[in-house]
């Protein structure tokens, strides 16, 4: 029996629909929200996608309030889909005590420790879950798939779109943590979810990933951008790793520094267009 | 001595900057906070602004998160001047009770009424502080003003284009309360903040003052939006009452009505550009 997904709120947008649902999530075992934005073109047949991985303390309205993503995805035809950042009502204790921990901090992989195995299951809820859900019920093209994402959810693009090759044909990111075993951010996320081994954490390390790469898994390039302005870009993001990761197996990457921006979203809606871009050409949509 | 603005926080934003700001306000009595988008051109020296009122509920960041406004005011060299919505911290008694009366919800007039009038002067603050101090200590040139807003800010801005002739050259609506003397939510404000008497009401009812304009005052034609989605259109909006005054006097008026567009922001990112272009084009912006 297929998944039934709860239409809570939908918005005429630019031609298309900006959708809110609720779902309950056999992986997470929680009912779980997701947005989904679908542009004029979805009306006449299934159009390609982008899964959008917001940051730390965000929920699956962020980037579609804020990232004034939807009329350039109208013009290209493209859905934009985006999740939550975590599970929510788990009661696991403290769960909501930091901000970069725990709910609104999923970090888009599965918890192998006590107490968050149980519910913290992002990977796996966004890959074998959301995905098959939106891609059988809604009008999106399960073979045109692009990921993108900004800070946490840049660490979750990196690092899915290199742990599951194939399964997305574009990639791209916004100020992401770039080497999550070498930050603050991800030294606490990770010693929490994964245990204080650091074996296995270079699995969800996107420098680490790339380094390990036989050959450049996107040969169309990876655009990552990055304000200088950004206050957690020395101690949380890293991107010269990731850059220097990129060089050594040559994964072309395309890394624009800007002075001046920040880390908000007045910084993502200043280059959304451009990721829009970069997906479309490389999912061959319109435009 | 000048009034000190506090700058509260600034972000790069497409070559430009989104600022927020505090004040003093001494209409007010109470500090007061307001956003502006300053266009890259603001930089070579004063540009022409636009004072865009927000809706019920909504505060000085809700059009600078939510309109994706900035990129199409960046490519036009317009500024952008988001005010609250009301006074806030004033302690008058059950001034949070309602979400359509109080706080978040000042209808940009002067009450006249206790409690109310001593903080509850939107319309003094706007025209007789706010603006004189954004021209006169920001780069934005006093001689090309337009405004615009959304819903109880489109009452206020159709209101206060039509109670200061001249001050602003250029005019238009999102969903705006187009006579608030004949809809539950400009009668309850009105005779909170006004009074039972309704003889001074339709000093601040659009309808009513068009009517008695005794020529078109805005020649260049007024925009309004509206969508026919709005689960408020028939009971509170009643754009028809105002676009029947406009021909009643010969203001020309472009009204369009949009099929499945709702009251929301979503549909305001829709139609902004085409709100930016009409005003840069009355204020002889750029493009």
């Amino acid at each position: 029996m297929s998944t039934h997904l709860e239409l809570l709120s939908s918005h005429a947008c630019f031609g298309g629909e900006q959708r809110f649902y609720r779902h309950e999530s056999g992986t997470i075992g929680l009912p779980m929200k997701f947005a989904v934005y679908l542009p004029p073109q979805a009306s006449q047949g299934p159009v390609p996608a982008l899964l959008y991985l917001a940051g730390l303390t965000c929920t699956e309205e962020t980037f579609a309030i804020k990232a004034s993503a939807q009329r350039r995805a109208a013009e290209l035809g493209l859905a934009l889909i985006t999740p939550d950042t975590s599970p929510r009502g788990a009661n696991v204790p403290d769960e909501a005590e930091s901000w970069d921990f725990g709910v609104g901090a999923g970090f888009y992989l599965d918890a192998t420790q006590a107490p968050w195995a149980t519910h913290w299951r992002m990977e796996s809820y966004l890959m074998n879950e959301l995905l098959p859900l939106c891609t059988a019920q809604l009008p999106i093209d399960a073979q045109r798939l692009g990921i993108f994402g900004h800070s946490m959810g840049g660490h979750g693009a990196l690092t899915l779109a290199l742990r599951h090759p194939g399964r997305f044909k574009t990639l791209s990111a916004f100020a992401p943590i770039c080497a999550p075993t070498q930050c603050p951010w991800g030294e606490k996320a990770f010693t929490g979810y994964l245990g204080a081994d650091r074996t296995s954490w270079g699995e969800h390390d996107a420098t680490v990933l790339m380094e390990n790469q036989p050959l450049a898994p996107y040969p169309g390039g990876i655009l990552i951008d990055q304000g200088l302005a950004d206050k957690f870009l020395e101690e949380q993001l890293h991107p010269h790793l990731f850059e220097a990761a990129c060089a050594q197996i040559g994964q072309p990457l395309t890394l624009r520094r800007h002075a001046g921006y920040d880390h908000g979203y007045y910084f993502i809606q200043t280059f959304i267009d451009d990721h829009l871009q970069h997906h479309a050409k490389g999912l061959g949509a319109a435009a």
